[in-house]
């Protein structure tokens, strides 16, 4: 099974100059660019656990990529070069194919090349490894962040737990919300613009609560967060009333957007940094130094804690 | 669960002074060693498939890292880094306690920092992406083989398929057969040594017939191969008769040995070189010029053909 799969996956990869070795051999071999430092993340989907065992073939592919170029712009790094692990029950030409679609549109659209990995026989599965590059002392660290410092968000919040809520309830799946559960948009530009802008940054994978709480561990510090400023798309404000439209985008994860601190000083930088790369960001708290405390509040200053203390990414 | 699990793993893990950021952030990063080109192997084990399911978690831990610095060594890559994505049916300490004396009693030994990856909930899995270095035009390619060039192997052949035997069919197995199948040893060092001298090299995991096939294929040549000098343990000498052992040892995999390919001219320092190493390695056959044919020939030069095609690791 293995051969096969791999040749076809082989036949359709697109290379990079700096690609010496790619698939077919033991291991890849790769040319780093000179004074650069290499970013290496790594994560995998499980069927099942991280998406309905039904989604499409090219949405899996196009996800499995994208969460981890969605680490990548986290650390303000230049993605290169992926592997792929791909475990599949029976070898399935057709499936592979789909997957494929996804996985490499992906690919080509940051020129990432896939340069090796394996196929192996074993429940639904997908590890990918994206490599990057920084400059020494480039990247964006989950531990930077300050007291005072603003908190902001790329794009918007909740989109992809609305879809989650909505097929878990067996309610039609609103279009534009299921997109972002099944195509996150890494926010690749975005994280490399904001280097020496900002301090800490992390993706937004399990949830604003949880991934924030890891910048604020990191830190050493705290945030208070106005719930009421969290940014809303048009579709999830049809389609949920304000309570779980709060809860969905406090607690809820698969958005992929950044969540980064910066001085206030830096602000103009900031909307001017993201208006060239055409992305929205909201400024949705600050930084404070009750450490390990994360603090929402609505407009009108009080308190709001979330009935949903983490996040499910999906559970079959 | 992963944030646990994975606050365990930093605690053990190791680190180096080319590790800039670790465990714990959206991804590491790394200092690459200038002058070196990167080389990256990734490879994946499933419960049930590529070990039977009651294999000792330290067992699991050791050949998943074993299998991918295998793939190093094959390209004469020293190992530096490597990635783990772990899936686990349910969080559970004393099962990773177990899988991490496994998995970092071999990343100690080759002074490898495991530098992050992550943990998900699924059917047990192991994913690891190993890294290493190799000069430039330094590594061993499977495309590299000469005709009339010697086919040599390292270690014995057939262990880890003997084991695999026994415990099928229910007989005690083996202990020296066993440890072959549940903790092999990558052949780093042999495999570095044998840069500059010898033409291409594999790593035997799928059987010597299917892994010299790759090779073959890659350098667009054939090989005979005298089944009868195939390099055989004591252990599997007293096991099985000599029908069963040429089969084990020309298509049962998971060995992990290297088999490379060098001229004639380079016998002495092949010899010399493993020596130094403290690796036996035997010649076994030779590169012909019927591409894409591999002829086995017992020692009065009467051809043999396998009965078994294919290696399956393991079918629960």
């Amino acid at each position: 099974m293995e051969f096969d799969l791999i040749a076809r996956i082989r036949e359709r990869a697109a290379s990079r100059a700096d690609v010496v070795v790619g698939i077919g051999d033991d291991a890849a071999i790769l040319s780093m660019r000179p004074g650069k430092q290499l970013v290496v993340a790594m994560d995998t989907l499980n069927a099942g656990v991280h998406f309905p065992e039904e989604t499409a073939p090219a949405d899996i592919g196009w996800k499995a990529l994208a969460v981890n170029l969605s680490d990548l712009a986290a650390m303000a790094a230049t993605p290169a070069w992926c592997t792929l692990s791909l475990s599949l029950p029976q070898p399935d030409a057709a499936w592979l194919d789909g997957f494929l679609d996804g996985f490499l549109e992906l690919a080509a659209h940051y020129g990432v090349a896939l340069v090796g990995g394996d196929t192996t026989r074993g429940p639904l599965s997908v590890c990918v490894t994206a490599h990057g590059f920084v400059e020494p002392r480039g990247a964006l660290l989950r531990s930077a962040a300050c007291v005072g410092d603003d908190v902001w968000i790329t794009g918007t919040l909740g989109d992809a737990a609305a879809a989650l809520r909505q097929w878990r309830s067996g309610e039609p799946v609103a279009t534009a919300l299921r997109a972002r559960l099944d195509r996150p948009t890494p926010r690749v530009a975005a994280g490399r613009a904001l280097a020496g802008i900002v301090h800490a940054c992390i993706d937004i994978s399990d949830g604003l609560l949880a991934d924030l709480g890891h910048v604020c561990r990191a830190s050493r510090v705290g945030a208070d967060i106005e719930v009421d400023t969290l940014p809303t798309s048009a579709a999830l404000q049809a389609a949920f009333d304000a309570e779980v439209r709060r809860e969905l985008q406090a607690a809820g994860g698969d958005d992929y957007e950044l969540c980064f601190t910066a001085p206030k000083t830096a602000r103009l930088a900031v909307v001017e940094t993201m208006h060239a790369c055409d992305v929205a960001a909201t400024r949705v708290g600050r930084i404070t130094a009750d450490a390990g405390r994360i603090q929402l509040q609505d407009a009108a200053g009080v308190q709001w804690s979330s009935p949903c203390a983490g996040y499910v990414h999906f559970e079959g």
